[in-house]
């Protein structure tokens, strides 16, 4: 019960501190479901991680299920951001291309383990997952890239290749880069070599004269 | 109890009916560790889906784990085959590397159901799986691509770019490729594909004259 007519300034608001609960469980579930798999792991392992009561994961996500949703959209909405911030950049369509590349590694470099679950429960066995088009990262990406790749052609500053073809090469790059990654066996490559990789592959692609 | 005298000729000789469980049995492990994850799956249920008993499967990989081990080290050794058979092959170096890409997608498009296993079991959550260095594949594949780059700028025929990047560029293309064939949510791109990347690619550092 409250005292009326004393107020609380440390104590956040109620949707603070609901936000502040959601975040504490999001961050937990996605170290829970790394290290045990999403099949093995329980409500109660992510509520004691996040020092919570499983009530509470009920409550805010409704479900294990729940939880990995919450996580993936949190993971596609932080994509869909880079993705607009790119499409406002200036530049050359080369240029804008290469830092797009580098703001997805730097993105995904931040998230190795939410990407090693999601490669686990999307690519591995059955374990219960709920529905969820993990394809929808991928397309969201090589749709801005079409669109830069289209520009450069239409600007004369890429020779008319095929849009889709570009697009798959540079997120082919891109993909050997945040694979390497997501487990300590592969050795990482350095955000150095997302720009070497890209610009080896655009020397194929720019409209330089040729003999 | 066999009757002196009497010839089986249809019956095969004891090393090729070992050979021939051995065979039944690695399939068999490689649909079953695909269907239900390698953690979940049983050495009954692999007798099972072979027809063998149990006492089988031990007498000739001496547990799951040794299953595992035979399945890789058996894909190891195709690897090696195909690798092997692409050193001898003549050519340029680009068309040579190309042909050992759309070699590589062909044997991979045939051990699908082994390299979903391969992922799981390597790049998932931990789960009891013997230990196996899975970056042998590509550590061995990406030595012959950068042979055949070291004999193209050799000759002339490629510019003097640093050979582990155009290593990393061609096996990019080929993990895509390959990766897009993994699962049935996505769409997999075929390989007319694999060439049409690889070419793309590779424009980019034929020794062409450039303004």
């Amino acid at each position: 019960m409250e005292t009326p007519g004393i107020s609380a300034p440390s104590v956040p608001a109620a949707t603070e501190q609901d936000e502040h609960v959601r975040t504490r469980l999001l961050n937990a579930a996605v170290r829970v479901f790394d290290r045990k798999g999403y099949a093995a792991a329980s409500v109660r392992e992510v509520a004691e991680m996040a020092g919570v009561t499983k009530p509470a994961v009920y409550y805010h996500f409704g479900s294990k299920e729940g939880l990995l949703l919450a996580i993936l959209h949190q993971a596609e909405r932080q994509l869909s951001h880079t993705l607009e911030q790119a499409d406002l950049r200036p530049g050359s369509a080369r240029e804008r291309i290469v830092a797009l590349c580098e703001d997805v590694y730097a993105l995904f470099g931040q998230h190795v383990p939410l990407a090693r679950v999601a490669h686990a429960v999307f690519l591995g066995p059955p374990d219960g997952a709920p529905p969820f088009d993990v394809t929808v990262f991928e397309v969201k990406f090589r749709r801005s890239i079409e669109r830069m790749v289209e520009a450069g052609i239409a600007s004369g500053e890429f020779l008319p290749v095929a849009t889709e073809d570009v697009a798959l090469g540079v997120m082919a790059m891109l993909e050997l880069c945040n694979e390497r990654q997501l487990h300590p066996a592969f050795e990482p490559v350095g955000p150095g070599v997302v720009r070497r990789l890209i610009s080896l592959f655009f020397d194929g692609v720019m409209n330089a004269p040729r003999g």
